[in-house]
């Protein structure tokens, strides 16, 4: 695809600065760009590379103009016209609207005429499939589940029975939603499993990462709410609550019962315990253990320093004597006082 | 489903108090419950709720009837009959006895009349599936391998070749039984595969969570025992021994060739090294690393708290000190005796 | 399988001690094997069980030929002649060549004759699939992307579109080849989307663990060269780079644009940061986070030693008070030198 810099202006509404006629045809770094490329800078630290760049033209925000020698476009927030400038010009392939003849698809589900079913999909008994939605080869959806509008399944992905999953959601490769949560209780000689009876509700615009998991409630359902993105490996306990606009870099772990409040910002890696209640706004960094609820919104972590190997070893066993070194301080400042 | 309480009762084999004639049709929190509902009561903490309660009935142990004012079943683990109560109210839809028309079954395989084959199904030669198995739609199941009477896999489960799965068990959608184990060794310039030869045997009773693995053997068979139950993105490496009626939260990794006892309880995201052991009853909470043997029942712990990033940061740095501060704790106290 | 040891040797390339007329037919360790065993010894703490061993045959160094009492395949290291000999012990069961018929399989694409496509695989458009490749049941090769020489993908891999894949490569089942990187960017109300439009090039004889995920890069490739090895459950982000022959343990997540050098060993959970670089011949201990470049060679660890539960919960707690010991412990040095 290729644009002229007015007609992506015009497209995005948005205002232009010099040459409105160059033609895009690409995106690069500021730093590598050469003709036909449009790039976008957003910090200052870029300014240097914004003078020189070989770009067609550039996204900047007003105050980088004294700065920007080639044609451009002017906006608040750069790196968002340029997230939408890329879906402009590498448009997605998207398969046809039809049900591929190896799609097992019960007589009682109902398949919307623009929708795309791939290649050997099942969708079982009841399940709602609605408009432009398209799930791709491998997918199997449960019995009572409901696709909304214009959600994409990549193949491999398993939707479970009675989940229902918003519209414009996006969901990858083995992922999976409503698998039954850890419930368990000993009894006498061994767990007796406690049914997971509740389901999943998924709200619109939400993303879930491959191989990331949704585990349905145990009696009332799990539910994500609309804008939540998650990376991959995200596991999302039963009767979890995620806020709104909350996002999970890969791997995160939420254990059941535990409510995220809206616009989270949960580094990967981190693992948040059970009936744990997290504001909003809140972030936790990378690898943190969220060992308590946390009512005001900042930012948090636990986790310790990387070091060469034989220095951490030396420092790390004398984590086991902390508490003794803390009451030795103490004891010396005690000792001191007295002497004074 | 509805019943009578006293037909709860005499299916559980329990005692009734109060009206047995009372009809239950679900479960609820004992502070929600409304007519129809029956709660359990395990901890004193919930007495308040249980003498407030608008529960049909209520499950409670014996010493609780002074704060019950509905009727009840009395028993010694009100959340273990809860267990079964919720399996009466709530029965598992479960798919028909018989091969759907996709499905792709070897000649040599052999598939019980009573097991329910879902669509795009795939059994390789000489596999055997007992009676009462459920496999749902797009299971890939490897040459030689068995699967126990009752047991039941979810959509797009792996299991390679050469793996015995038990009877009852449960496996959840994209997990994998039977992939390689992580055996390299580094000959001149690069890593030699090392063959993984082995298989995996797996118990009675066993649940394995959405995107677990638990890889073969390299030589000898990788094995879990009875009544173990893994959460999601577990990992069980080649020639693990799991003891029965282990637990695992989400997230675990047991590297390989180690060896966990029988009732342990392992917390989320925990990382057990290789060639550990850890005996019978002992619990390690989350996200704690493993990296020597366990000799004695007991909880084990590693990490650290969380805390504000601002303070974490400060406190943080000072780890890469430790060491230097005991020895200067210990200096400290020799100059004060020396002076004393 | 049987060998004469001398045909092992013959094909192997490698110096027979003692009786070469003996029949291998298995391997065992040293201190379990009996006749038509062959074991390795690459350790001199083995000496003693391989002086006692009832092997028929030991693989073993020149320098431990006078504790070797049975007949020998005498090597440098004598691992990887193990490795070698596991595979002609034990040849893999391979599918043969051929399409099954309820594959799936584009006009566009390309098949070799040689290549094995297993049952309700699905081959998109332009997909070109080389000589010796094994695809089995429920695996996705998207638009464009490419599977090289003899490289076998167990059931139900996901390959997405425009991504390379080398020769002799191994990838497990639930893997995830090409998924959308995470990236979002916070436009007023929302996440927007940037759409993810770079491939992935994995190189030659690599290997990708079962539920493991390389995503597809932003604008340039991820690229993963050869000789990888990557456990279960890693996740590889988009824009990374991973040098030849690393290695990674089960878990570990590498975030995105982070360059990992050649040669390096990451052990299990370990979790890299964005935007790092390792240098080459690096080692990560376990779970370990990576929050800064790496630029010298060497073995690097985060995390905390284990402990009893009680006794860590009472030096864990003083981790937040650190900074302020260090000041407390400055403060007495001063007190004592100002007496001194």
């Amino acid at each position: 695809m290729s644009y002229k810099l007015k007609q992506l202006a015009e497209l995005l509404g948005v205002k232009v600065h010099g040459d409105e006629e160059v033609v895009i045809k690409s995106v690069a770094p500021v730093d590598k760009a050469t003709e036909g490329d449009i790039s976008f800078v957003s910090s200052a630290k870029y300014l240097q590379g914004l003078r020189n760049t070989s770009a067609s033209a550039v996204i900047v925000k007003p105050s980088m103009l004294e700065d920007t020698k080639v044609a451009a476009l002017v906006v608040e927030n750069p790196r968002a016209t340029y997230a939408r400038v890329v879906s402009l010009l590498y448009p997605q392939h998207l398969p046809e609207a039809g049900i591929h003849a190896s799609a097992s698809i019960d007589l009682t589900a109902q398949v919307a005429v623009s929708a795309s079913i791939g290649a050997n999909v099942v969708i079982e008994a009841n399940a709602e499939i609605a408009d432009d939605v398209i799930i791709e080869a491998g997918c199997v959806i449960g019995r009572n589940s409901k696709i909304g509008k214009s959600t994409h399944l990549y193949p491999n992905v398993t939707v479970y029975y009675d989940c229902i999953i918003g519209e414009q959601c996006i969901l990858h490769s083995s992922s999976v939603v409503g698998s039954d949560g850890f419930g368990f209780e000993f009894d006498k000689t061994e767990w007796l499993k406690i049914a997971q009876v509740g389901g999943v509700r998924i709200g619109d615009k939400v993303e879930i990462g491959a191989c990331s998991v949704v585990d349905r409630g145990a009696l009332n359902d799990t539910v994500i709410e609309e804008g939540v993105k998650l990376d991959n490996h995200v596991q999302i306990a039963h009767n979890v609550h995620v806020g709104a606009h909350t996002v999970m870099s890969r791997g995160v772990g939420v254990a059941g019962s535990s409510k995220i409040g809206k616009n989270c910002i949960i580094g990967g890696m981190a693992g948040i315990r059970d009936n744990i209640e997290i504001t909003d706004n809140v972030i936790i960094t990378a690898m943190t253990i969220v060992s308590k609820s946390l009512r005001q919104p900042g930012s948090y972590s636990s986790t310790t320093p990387i070091d060469d190997t034989k220095s951490w070893r030396k420092n790390s066993v004398r984590f086991r004597q902390l508490d003794d070194m803390a009451k030795r301080i103490r004891l010396l400042e005690k000792q001191i006082e007295n002497k004074g």
